[in-house]
């Protein structure tokens, strides 16, 4: 009966995912909305799986040579300008200080919605040699980006994000490292985060305001949306001709680098949110679940049962797993319904029975399937439970996506495929004018292009011989 | 001969401690001028010192219950307002934004000097029941003061930093909090930074505005002056009053709570070089340094040099140091001096005669000593050798300053003391105007009282009976 209150709680996610979504964000206590509109205040229980994305991502830059640093978030309007397709890309949506320690600015500044042109500001001041190359430097921040429409982890006006910028002494180089990030997010995504994603090129509608070109991986939401959750983006060298990122190369020659940037922000979490929630709540993967065991106490009067209880979470602690007891003065099963409401991979239910028996009951929260696990095995059962869990949550994701990529080569079938809630690959001639047609009829999107899986023949658009093999979706 | 060719590439440290100061964090290349005045670039060097107090501080929070978070940056102007004391003290150095998103904003924005206001709002909302207190949340953070006179770390516009701000049911246990995460402050500088502090209460001329006390910890700098290193506030009900924080007691009454917060920045790396410096450069306390262990090869063409350097490294890394090899193509002294510059703790030269006698060179860079160890003893003397030199470098810290703290009991006294680079303790009367006497007549603040040391009879100015003993000293 308590269960059926609680489900009343959110949103049934089959008839209103968006509600769902944020009746989850909120009700699981990830977030609140700021005062200021457009502005989100990460709450606990967010941040602390944004803390367990960070330590993995940070791990994963750090081993291929990336060192992390802070440049300051305010950036000289002037700079913006430098690189016409950057400031056109930028300049609607940037926050902007006119006044400081009470007195007008003479130069307005712009808080960043990115940092490449600070950086590479800098980058000009620091670089001399070819021996100072590759710089390959990340910062964690925040970034402003004014926006009209908003949704916690989404889409804010303030988000907390890396941003990696690199300079290297040759395009290839530069190229390599471009890919070598967008592969370091997929591995990610799919290892820490249980997230198949398809990785890409994006047209030139979809780049990045100043890039060459740009490589973004995409993640099918519950709903048959795509999310954009990392892009990386090769710059060729329009940053360092802009800022002047020069170096005397090994042949005596003064020449530009050619530069990188990479990120992946909050959104991430609503990443997680959309991919895995169910009718109860949250679904995290354990590698980036705030708790990933809760041991609730059943009749925690009686002799014993909180301290078996602290006795499991201990053990379990000691094995580095991040476990907690509820100890709260409240019936079990409105524990149940709070811990599945937020996603705790796996329950441990300790009473007076149990303890008799010599045995916990154990509910995996991904599949809801229950049962008993001896003292005895206690400890190593759940480690290895968590990462069964892992992987089993990457496997169903993935095959419920690929279930839902379908082929169309007209642009009815684009619009059919996403009305039907999937990832419609399509020919394309590469033209602008039939994306937009796309976009018009269809309301979606270029995702990525993947053009190494073959191309079809004709433009799903036009009929004209296809150059790209491209994923249309609707999108966050 | 390289040695004082090196030398002479900083300022001395005896005849210019500023400039000292400025060719430190420049040349080490740990800090670099931004672009817009005051602002300071943390560049990869000076970041993993701040990564590792940042890893640090936040065990020890989390170690007391405290959760992170975060928070907007821009708060509504009229937050500042609500709270008397705090709009005044804040206000002069705020940045504003005006425009955002193309548009001139009803209200404008300030960018957080510190984020009592915006997370009182937030609290206010939240709080309902004396059941979800204490508060305790933290967050790291960027905040923008904008001041007129600046130095890298020490004064900048923009600087990181981790507000602690916690919320109780009672006063006692809001003044528990704050000195308890004072004491949390104090073992960190001292056990972490190898810096010894004196922690006690401000004056009312020194405290937060907006508090009711301010505790805050002072460690003297080569120089003899005094670093504010961390700051501890009790805010009664100041900040829940203005902001309607309020709980629903046990006893069925509506009650505001006590709240505190607490705070210390990237200030600390500033405090880490001016404390334990040199005239070969920075001296780093092993707990924060990026690199503890530099080996580097001599004579590194020879057959087997790079690969027992390399072996080094791996045994050291295996033991949980972090451990570099410097394979650059460059003399051995003129590694030798930037990493010594660099304040890298030991360092480990191996060459073919070394090998050959199967031991390597170590020089500590704290006492400049040298000796050699087997290549069989070497990762445990080197752990053993890092603990020691942690604890070495406080004790002797400790013993330079203690050896410089002073008493007066006249204004002259106090000038004195400060110009012989001490600290001086006093009595005082507790009137503002004795205070404001002492700064005017001798270019010193009161720092901290420590009244629990006994209380000279009279006031060093007015000679008045004294009811406090404080500290006097220049500061930073």
């Amino acid at each position: 009966m308590e269960e059926k209150q609680f489900v009343k709680e959110i949103a049934d996610i089959e008839e209103n995912f968006a509600q769902w979504y944020t009746d989850v964000v909120l009700k699981t206590g990830l977030v609140d909305y700021g005062p200021v509109k457009g502005t989100m205040v990460i709450r606990p229980y967010g941040y602390a799986i944004w803390e367990n994305i960070q330590k993995d991502l940070d791990r994963r830059f750090k081993a291929t040579g990336v060192q992390n640093a802070y440049f300051p978030m305010f950036i000289p309007e002037s700079f913006l300008k430098k690189e016409a397709e950057h400031v056109e890309g930028f300049a609607p949506e940037v926050a902007v200080v006119t006044y400081a320690g009470g007195e007008k600015l003479a130069e307005p500044l712009i808080v960043r919605p990115t940092s490449e042109t600070i950086i590479g500001y800098m980058y000009s001041k620091w670089l001399s040699s070819y021996r100072e190359l590759p710089i390959l430097i990340n910062q964690w921040a925040n970034v402003v980006r004014w926006e009209k429409t908003t949704r916690p982890f989404l889409r804010t006006s303030e988000f907390l994000w890396q941003e990696g910028h690199t300079v290297h002494a040759t395009a290839e180089e530069a190229m390599e490292e471009t890919l070598l990030m967008l592969k370091v997010y997929k591995d990610f995504a799919e290892e820490t985060l249980a997230i198949p994603v398809i990785t890409g090129r994006k047209t030139e509608k979809e780049k990045f305001a100043g890039g060459l070109a740009t490589y973004g991986m995409e993640a099918m939401m519950l709903d048959g949306k795509s999310l954009q959750a990392g892009t990386s983006h090769y710059f060729g060298q329009n940053f360092t001709k802009a800022f002047d990122i020069k170096f005397l190369d090994k042949d005596g020659a003064l020449k530009y680098g050619y530069s990188t940037s990479w990120g992946v922000s909050t959104r991430l979490i609503g990443a997680i949110i959309m991919a895995h929630g169910d009718n109860r709540g949250l679904v995290l993967p354990p590698e980036v679940a705030p708790v990933q065991a809760i041991i609730i106490p059943i009749a925690a009067h009686k002799g014993g049962v909180t301290e078996k209880a602290k006795e499991i979470e201990s053990a379990l602690c000691a094995a580095g797993l991040r476990a907690e007891t509820d100890v709260r003065d409240m019936s079990p099963g409105r524990k149940f319904n709070e811990w599945e409401l937020k996603g705790v991979p796996v329950r441990i239910e300790v009473g007076p029975r149990d303890i008799e028996a010599g045995q916990v009951t154990v509910m995996r929260r991904d599949t809801l399937e229950k049962f008993t696990v001896p003292f005895t095995e206690l400890t190593a059962r759940i480690c290895a439970l968590l990462k069964e869990i892992q992987k089993e949550m990457l496997a169903l994701s993935r095959a419920r996506r690929d279930k839902k990529i379908v082929h169309a080569d007209t642009l009815e079938g684009i619009l059919g495929g996403v009305e039907g809630k999937n990832f419609v690959k399509a020919g394309w001639c590469g033209d602008r004018a039939c994306e937009d047609r796309v976009k018009e009829y269809a309301a979606a999107t270029a995702r990525v292009m993947c053009d190494e899986e073959g191309i079809p023949e004709r433009c799903a658009v036009c009929g004209k011989p296809a150059k790209h093999n491209v994923i249309f979706a609707r999108a966050y």
